[in-house]
């Protein structure tokens, strides 16, 4: 079994890099601060005897070599990156959750046959740069790494100069490392685990999840002199929008889910009617064909209501990721391992895309979830109990000895 | 009569500072482009043969004395300060409007009673700094000096230390200048002169205005793992209060208009339930008791939206300005002013705050509006006709000197 200790030190450790007032990290992806975690994280894996390496998206491999060291690695990972008010658990616990199997393995000279390997993905949160998954989508092949690099954030900052401002841009080519196998340990980000008192996830797979951006646009005029029935108001048309993706999702089911999270109004000034708007959509459900019938209503909304209005409406789709099943063989890993150890466990589906989703298009794949309180997760009070983590670690620990064994 | 190609030129060599690509002007309060703008009033001012001067909220005079030096001046003024996102004339054709005026008198000799004096007023616009009017609200004695010089930017900076920052804080105490009567020539911004094809506007008044400052507090969380009931989704229900305030301005009469300008939404993520949202909303009407009948709807429908969804609600009103009647004698002799030299005008209301609306507290005060293209403003793409401007200032110039004689 993991040092637990040890696990949550290091939790609160590189919780200082970017962390704000209230608790939580503010560490968005490829910024100063995720550049300190991650010499943390090549100091401390180097501290440990692994070798650290990263790919050209900036990936990082730390790798324990094993006794048949020319087997592909079985690999764990996450992500270091966060949210603008994010926590301290959302992807950190996956990656030190890692770390803490590589030190288990390592104080007890414990040999595995395949090398194993730890991976920090790079903008895991979508936040910085869209979409989600971005350094994992290239790795498998879902977009291209020029593509990718080209992506910029909502400064204008391209995703390939801000991994280079940073150090990060390394010589291997993202997607060409080999992988036998990958383990994500992750907090659930929601409530189930901890209504039903359960310790261990065993993730079956991720909900589909599309994402679109929406632009408005009518006539800046003045808030004073301009008549309302002159008017071509961009912002109130996008409120009504925002209310359309909201009722939208309660029809579709118990398990959709429909949001806008950043919008971005033109010229935004007290007096001024907002000739502009930019926003985003995020629709999920486990089933893809209900993803298409939000996106279907939500189009034919938008449309009418813009037309009303007398606006243009442009929106696009710009990510697509349809629902994804976990590979049968690492999910019995991980059934075995939560068994064994003795941990209550229950099967569940990831309402949260995690690097896992598409590593599954290339590796054996499967995730392990902890509960957080209260399910609350992309909040700087988001919070895990220290023994659940471990337990996590434990059942990763066991999952990838059993994998190494096959 | 005032030189209506050099009026036109100064339009268009100040609107070099600041200006856009799209031909509008970006000048916000009290910075560097604000600063290049003074320098350009001072030397201009100055080689006219006027004393310069700034007080202690950076509003400047140029001074041309009178022929009875102790009178207290007959003023003329607007502001330099634009919109974000703002044209080449609202309120620039009233301080270079006042310019050409100086210039007539100066040209021809012509010698006054009363010293004329022209002044460019600091943060009219209401757009960096809030409120609207902010200087010569100090100057009538609406706001206190330490007040204004306390209000901070959305990027948290000072007022006053924006003032020093730019070398235009001044020694004489706002509010101490005498005022025989004040004079402000600017833009319709609105389509009513325009579609009855009439070049003068005699503005009799200012329409009542309000502003509130709402801000919700829900609870960040995540995108894809929150289910649909378990969420305090700030932005959803400010969604309907800006739905609202729309509904409300058209169900109280064709004058009333209400605007939610300005929305800043928390952490603005696409993948984050919005845990904050804060926004502003402007409602105006000639009779000020409509203004509080949308105030009353306002606050009651939103406290109920606010409650149906669980989230915190605070509104604040930042400012009111009641609706003002100008000067009966200075409206008569713009009046005369513009029957004199033939011009097609009508009274009219202004739907935008002035500095007239203050300097109306202190001093026999009036306007004179002329028309703009569509009746669009605050927009880059706000337009003028040079004859118009030009019969503005001539009805200016005249107004001035009718009221010296009196
Ligand atoms: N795990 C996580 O929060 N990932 C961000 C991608 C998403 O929006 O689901
Ligand atoms: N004239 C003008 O646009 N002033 C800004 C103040 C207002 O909002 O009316």
């Amino acid at each position: 079994t993991v040092n637990g200790v040890k696990l949550w030190d290091d939790i609160l450790e590189t919780a200082k890099f970017g962390g704000t007032p209230k608790g939580g990290i503010k560490r968005l992806a490829l910024t100063e601060e995720d550049r300190q975690v991650r010499d943390w994280f090549v100091r401390t894996c180097e501290a440990l005897g692994c070798t650290v390496s990263h790919d050209s998206m900036g990936n990082q491999f730390a790798r324990r070599p094993g006794t048949e060291d020319t087997l592909p690695p079985i690999t764990m990972g996450s992500h270091l990156d966060t949210q603008p008010t994010g926590g301290k658990f959302d992807g950190i616990v996956g990656v030190l959750g890692g770390l803490a199997v590589l030190r288990a393995l390592q104080e007890t000279g414990r040999e595995t046959r395949h090398p194993i390997e730890l991976i920090n993905w790079t903008n895991e949160e979508g936040s910085r740069f869209s979409p989600a998954m971005l350094s994992s989508g290239v790795f498998a092949g879902v977009f291209t790494e020029q593509e990718a690099l080209d992506t910029k954030d909502r400064e204008g900052v391209r995703l390939g100069d801000a991994l280079e401002g940073i150090g990060y841009r390394g010589a291997e080519v993202c997607g060409a490392h080999p992988v036998a196998a990958y383990f994500e340990l992750h907090i659930e980000q929601g409530p189930i685990l901890e209504v039903e008192h359960k310790t261990i996830g065993i993730v079956t797979g991720v909900q589909g999840m599309r994402w679109y951006e929406v632009t408005l646009t009518g006539r800046d005029s003045h808030a004073g002199s301009t008549p309302m029935r002159l008017r071509a108001d961009a912002l109130v048309t996008a409120a009504r929008m925002i209310d359309a993706v909201q009722t939208i999702a309660l029809e579709h089911g118990p398990d959709a889910v429909g949001t806008v999270g950043l919008i971005e109004n033109r010229p935004n000034s007290r007096n001024v009617v907002p000739g502009e708007v930019f926003f985003t959509v995020d629709f999920r459900d486990p089933d893809d064909s209900i993803v298409q019938k939000m996106e279907d209503a939500f189009y034919a909304q938008a449309s009418e209501l813009a037309e009303k209005a007398g606006l243009t409406l442009d929106i696009a789709r710009v990510w697509d990721t349809p629902a994804v099943q976990f590979d049968p063989e690492c999910v019995a890993s991980v059934t075995r391992a939560a068994d064994t150890l003795g941990y209550p466990a229950r099967r569940i589906v990831s309402g949260a895309g995690h690097d896992a989703t598409y590593m599954a298009q290339v590796a054996p794949t499967a995730m392990i979830f902890v509960p957080c309180a209260g399910g609350l997760s992309h909040n700087e009070e988001e919070s895990a109990e220290p023994d659940d983590v471990t337990a996590g670690a434990n059942v990763l620990l066991r999952a990838v000895l059993e994998t190494d064994m096959r």
